[in-house]
């Protein structure tokens, strides 16, 4: 059997460069007051604070693809699709985005041409940019040997992925046939956690605050229409979907009961959301248990479900274990969840081979 | 088969008259410019502006008992357990909380109490009130013939379900084996929604930011050790869970990965969310489709659903329409997900008669 990751992602030298320049989120800073602290990496608001969960260490495993090319033999895994960690590039500033944008592409694309065939990617796009920009840079990725689609957050040009602005860049993406992967950034207002979200360490904002912004920002995407209008645009979306499959029921009887769109607030030619789910929707199979794998499949099915692991994100705490236990969890929720080989195949690999178009 | 429908609201007389004595969130008003709008209820601070969604139209179906008996036998359902709708009494001045809390909660026995053995309730905490108060109108309610357990809000005391104050009433629950109905009623900061949100009528708020607000709330309440110091606590959560089913994997494995939680900051004694699934928590079954519908009872068992409507929220957009698309939606859920004949009976009534005691 062979093993693709879809989710793993990398900061290239070009974008380390960029976050060490930086004094303010997102950026890698050093704490003089706490050197054993060592380099940290800010990505969010919330965590540039002094706090027991200010940032997070980064070393090579973000930056250095040996580190990645290790994981990924000691993990079984024989191509990975590297994406940009977040942030992306929607907080660049205008003039310079998409400059910043090419540079950290090609960066990523010679480190995937001289992997010997193991590295693929997902390209970033300079959202803050004039939309032509960014709809060359959409044409420009196309043509680049090893981009397989960009990756892209929840805030589009920053009204969200509802937002008509962005309808020359959805028509670029489906006319080059490049894959959205859409992953959360930004999280829910801190509000929602409560007084005590310190003492629950990073647990609230990551296994929380992700999948939820990402329901959110999908529905907001499908309500507006979006997959009625490029009927041929695919979405990869992070973290199996975030809630989406649990929640598509809910979701479709709350349209169906909802005076307002009743009265022409919706296309009534629309497409439902199971449908979008099984006709434009893939889901990677980063969701740590077989109860949310097999909500996933039952949603969009064993042929869209790819393997991930998130590297280098939830790396073991004891740095002696060799064997990921975030890794494993993914791996043993597909063996747990599906009867069918063939099935387990295509989501540990064979469905990522034939979407993305990976040699093997 | 017989069959129970446990979450099912109402605004029994004394609430009614409260809420149109006010004239802010949350009340009952008309529209003046908009007669023809008739009294509307306007339940969350974000319905409270001129827009195309303001508040709801408020009829008989909330308030008078008549209207419930005759959608129970058009429906099929043989005993209601009525709880209030929200929001509850969490906003009441604080010295005449527990009076008012007292007067709804005895008009909601009567009603029960002349229901021939129809209706069973919830009743609802003055939660504004002392906590000796509270703890006080728990003792009570477990003394009144028809209350099985208290209906509850994502708030708590005003600082969520992860407040140590809350300790005494969770305390004073478990002993007097009150089950908590948890229910969500603010949703997310609209913020989340974006620009666009009022295209969607009431869809974003009621299909997201309802169960995003429960798995939150439910998360914290974890979190913080509650199900640790009070084992025999028990919660049926609404609409499923939230989304706890789908992500209790990644809330997990945050868990397990988090450096913070590791030094200490969690229980080393602390039991696992799936435990607490299968130990503390029930779901009702008013999930709208077999996807999520499985995920549930996977992650609960099947002798831990229970069958609900939501009446008489999701009414047929036609009014002439005699059985509700919203209940069939659910009960073919039931239908499609549970192969045993038995375990469908389970869901749809005997679940509710084990855990609630109630006859038949």
């Amino acid at each position: 059997m062979s093993v693709i990751d879809v989710h793993t992602h990398v900061y290239p030298p070009a974008y380390m460069d960029l976050l060490r320049s930086r004094n303010a989120v997102p950026y890698v800073r050093s704490f003089p007051d706490d050197p054993a602290a060592g380099d940290r990496l800010v990505i969010l608001p919330a965590e540039d604070t002094p706090s027991t969960f200010r940032g997070r260490p980064i070393g090579p495993e973000y930056y250095d693809i040996k580190e990645k090319i290790s994981f990924m033999d000691a993990h079984g895994i024989d191509i990975s699709v590297i994406s940009l960690a977040n942030p992306w590039l929607d907080w660049l500033p205008p003039s310079s985005a998409s400059e910043t944008a090419r540079a950290i592409n090609d960066d990523v694309e010679r480190v995937c041409a001289e992997s010997g065939g193991r590295l693929y990617a997902f390209g970033t796009l300079p959202l803050s940019a004039p939309a032509e920009e960014v709809v060359a840079e959409v044409a420009r990725l196309s043509k680049l040997k090893h981009m397989r689609g960009v990756i892209m957050g929840s805030t589009g040009l920053g009204s969200g992925l509802d937002d008509p602005a962005l309808e020359p860049i959805w028509g670029a993406l489906e006319k080059c046939e490049q894959l959205i992967f859409l992953h959360p950034h930004y999280g829910l207002p801190s509000s929602v956690y409560g007084p005590r979200a310190d003492e629950y360490g990073h647990v609230l904002s990551l296994s929380l605050g992700f999948p939820l912004e990402t329901t959110i920002a999908m529905t907001r995407m499908f309500l507006s229409g979006v997959f009625d209008r490029f009927p041929n645009l695919n979405v990869l979306v992070a973290h199996s979907g975030g809630t989406l499959p649990f929640l598509a029921g809910r979701i479709e009887s709350c349209i169906a009961h909802d005076a307002h769109l009743k009265k022409g607030g919706i296309s009534k030619k629309r497409r439902d959301l199971w449908e979008v789910l099984k006709k434009n929707i893939y889901l990677d199979a980063v969701i740590y248990n077989e109860v949310g794998l097999s909500a996933a499949i039952a949603a969009s099915g064993a042929d869209r479900l790819m393997f991930g692991t998130d590297n280098p994100f939830f790396p073991p705490l004891d740095p002696e274990e060799p064997v990921w236990p975030s890794v494993t969890l993914n791996s043993y929720a597909v063996e747990g969840a599906v009867d069918k080989r063939e099935d387990r195949e295509a989501i540990m690999g064979d469905n990522a081979r034939r979407v993305l178009r990976l040699p093997g």
